[in-house]
């Protein structure tokens, strides 16, 4: 792929990009099977990582600081790493985060990073959310989006049906006989999962999993999608060990 | 205080404004004696709640369509509250938030909305720090910001000087001897220290303060700095309670 075909971002390309050093790092380590070429600009000193697993896997490595300008509109991008988009299935038994029509890039790409900091590296995604290989996505997650598996799914009951049988549990403020996340006792294996920023869960998910809530000061509306994520991934990853310390 | 008169913000000013229909109902719920005045876009139907409010404190509404065009660059606003920038002294006895050199607007709303979902009402902010005044933080926070004291002390010891006496927790992953926020036990009255966004704290924080981390991969770099304060808070405010109901 030559420079002169690589064109900003759109969903339907079947292409991206990393912008910036740490990602692009993280791209290469994780992910170099899919990387197509690496563009750097004239003045950027290339790290040894980036060099030694270039060489390795036959990436080429091009400056092209005209490209790199029109790929990025932040200032502060020296290097560039082009990728093709790649299909994962979930590890069907493992622990999940299931996000529901999640609609800004920057949140996602956040709880991106979050959960493989919980030590979660699978997401379902139900319905049209964001776009997860979006650069801005990409960015906001630090590159740990390469550290995942994900996978968008038509609905819940779809997801539901490709994974190993487990407890699930909705996050939202409109349940009805629910649990918080304190007392709830939490399985080896879960999903967890969060609706939309703005909106929420939908309310049918009351009946589809276990609701659950945040124990939260009534003096603000909810918590940001992005909190409630983190809390909720904490409290699920290392719950039971406060438990059985004790 | 004329329309004419009201500049888009700057630092130095001594007012600002609330960008939106949320935060100003916050404003005049909680700071109605700091309101100004309210202006509203022609279609923008007023809400009971903010015209009751405003008719009590005898705040002006008035209709300003090119006033609310120059002061916010989002589309979708229909209403400005005009306030008088406040200074307020923390409660010396409760639980603080304690951020050091926090750099970024719209992490500092997102924070104040978290610590006063997590019952806390108190900020300090020390040295140089994002303005908790600027239509950005005001509006990240949804207005939360005018529920909790907030100020902004020199140095520190400045901060602890002005308090009373207690244990305080810096937020770290370099400290040499530290414990996790799920190890540590829970002062009922405590203050949570947590550095810029880019930096972290400064080494010395470690002997200023007690410090400790939140378990997490060593597959990322760190949590983004909202979700710290996030697990932080859940983890200081609820982590006694779950000990003591085993």
């Amino acid at each position: 792929m030559n420079a002169k075909d690589i064109k900003p971002y759109k969903k339907n390309l079947d292409y991206s990009y990393t912008l910036g050093a740490f990602p692009t790092i993280e791209l290469l380590k994780t992910r170099p099977q899919e990387v197509i070429a690496l563009f750097v600009h004239p003045t950027f000193e290339v790290p040894e990582v980036m060099s030694r697993i270039a060489k390795e896997h036959h990436i080429r490595i091009e400056e092209n600081e005209k490209l790199i300008s029109k790929l990025s509109d932040k200032e502060n991008v020296f290097v560039v790493g082009i990728f093709k988009k790649y299909a994962d299935e979930l590890e069907k038994d493992s622990s999940h985060l299931c996000l529901v029509e999640p609609s800004n890039m920057g949140n996602l790409g956040t709880i991106i990073r979050t959960t493989v900091a919980a030590g979660i590296h699978d997401i379902a995604i139900i319905g049209n959310g964001a776009d997860i290989f979006n650069p801005k996505t990409v960015r906001a997650s630090m590159g740990a989006v390469f550290r995942l598996r994900h996978k968008v799914y038509a609905s819940y009951e779809d997801y539901m049906s490709k994974v190993s049988s487990r407890r699930a549990f909705a996050f939202m403020l409109t349940g009805k006989k629910q649990k918080t996340v304190l007392e709830c006792d939490k399985p080896d294996v879960f999903t967890l999962i969060f609706g939309n920023e703005a909106t929420g869960l939908p309310a049918d998910y009351e009946e589809k999993a276990e609701s659950i809530i945040i124990p939260q000061s009534d003096e603000v509306d909810s918590l940001n999608l992005t909190i409630a994520v983190g809390i909720g991934l904490f409290a699920f990853k290392n719950g039971l060990k406060i438990l059985d310390e004790k």
